[in-house]
């Protein structure tokens, strides 16, 4: 059976993206595949990348540089606990996918924090080992998130530019740099302002999606793509 | 005299954006303006949206919607004091710069919890009062930051893609949301991979251009000035 991670942040389990990640766990495990969620709002987890991430002696104690001492401390197996167990989780997952709402442009800083703080150089990355070569490569990731605007705010005219113009620094900037492969994006937009029977049809919609999902072909990370 | 905000996120004061922070403090006060820095890791800023920010009883306590509470909040006055402090510092002043080592093609996810728990709707917008209307109009904002990739890898053609794309969700996603408009990023390509003087060179044309600052233009926030 296939390994899924869903990172997911939202404070509220009633929330559409509540119903959305269990809409996946239930979905995915009805397939046989093994899922694993990290809740990050209910394991307040901590988005600050800071000294503390690093159990003992620093590498240069004169002068701290996070990406540096991040780089050590996994290479001596001296990261602290909580991302030493989300590396695990992610090691393991054929398939990444993360559940939020978008806040401004981009994820909510709990999950920003996240990807700062979990996919340090040597285990995601580390140079030339990047992009097309990264460390995770082999695996999937898939972006499934609510919105404020309207699909119309987010066309190619509209006042809030195509919605593919803010995937780039989340699919390319990160997934792509870290060999991951990335399928098309899951987005119910406006959930807050359309009816009851319509935020049902978005939970239907996905998971229909999620039957189908391991036959489908990654998009093409390149600015065509997402610009064009 | 003018007033200035810098938001600065690094944990350690010698590194480069530490020195581009100073350079910005005493460049400005000399001209007599007024500066005020939030130091983001020295405060231990809360970047997590969460309950803990509204005080006192929810709006609706059944289902909680972050947006929606801190909105409301808002209004009663009733967010937390961080956020008053923060919000008063925005409102007085008439630029904003934000100081980071770029993470991920985005900012920190301290800095980007200043962004989602700090820029509340009631506050920096409101519907319709978003884009060139929004609520902090006839204030600017700069982006300064350093990066880890070349200026090479960032280039139209490069394997990271033209840094303007990634400024999208900053610059128009979120400042030009509020109506702020904002001057021409400030960006110090690779400085760990450049010798000592090269980075002193950074700090004195970051100087140079603050020196006749007020007399630059923003930048036109339409995709083709991003995607051109």
């Amino acid at each position: 059976g296939r390994k899924v991670l869903i990172v997911y942040a939202h404070q509220e389990p009633k929330s559409l993206n509540g119903s959305l990640k269990r809409v996946a766990v239930e979905e995915l495990s009805k397939q046989g595949c093994s899922v694993t969620v990290s809740d990050l709002y209910a394991m307040q987890f901590e988005p600050r990348a800071t000294r503390n991430d690093i159990v003992g002696c620093l590498h240069n104690s004169e002068e701290f540089n996070y990406g540096v001492e991040a780089w050590e401390a996994y290479k001596r197996g001296g990261l602290s606990n909580d991302l030493i167990e989300e590396q695990k989780k992610v090691q393991e997952a054929d398939l990444l996918i993360f559940q939020f709402p978008l806040y401004w442009f981009s994820m909510p800083a709990i999950m920003k924090g996240w990807m700062d703080r979990v996919l340090v150089q040597g285990f995601a990355h580390e140079f030339p080992n990047c992009y097309d070569s990264g460390l995770l490569k082999n695996k999937l990731a898939l972006f499934s998130f609510t919105t404020g605007g309207s699909r119309e705010m987010y066309a190619k005219g509209g006042i809030s530019g195509d919605i593919r113009y803010l995937l780039w620094p989340m699919q390319h900037g990160i997934m792509h740099f870290c060999g991951v492969k990335v399928l098309a994006p899951h987005i119910c937009f406006a959930p807050e302002y359309v009816s009851e029977e319509k935020r049902k049809e978005m939970l239907v919609a996905w998971a229909q999606r999620l039957k189908t999902l391991w036959k489908e072909e990654p998009i093409n990370c390149s600015p065509e793509w997402y610009f064009k």
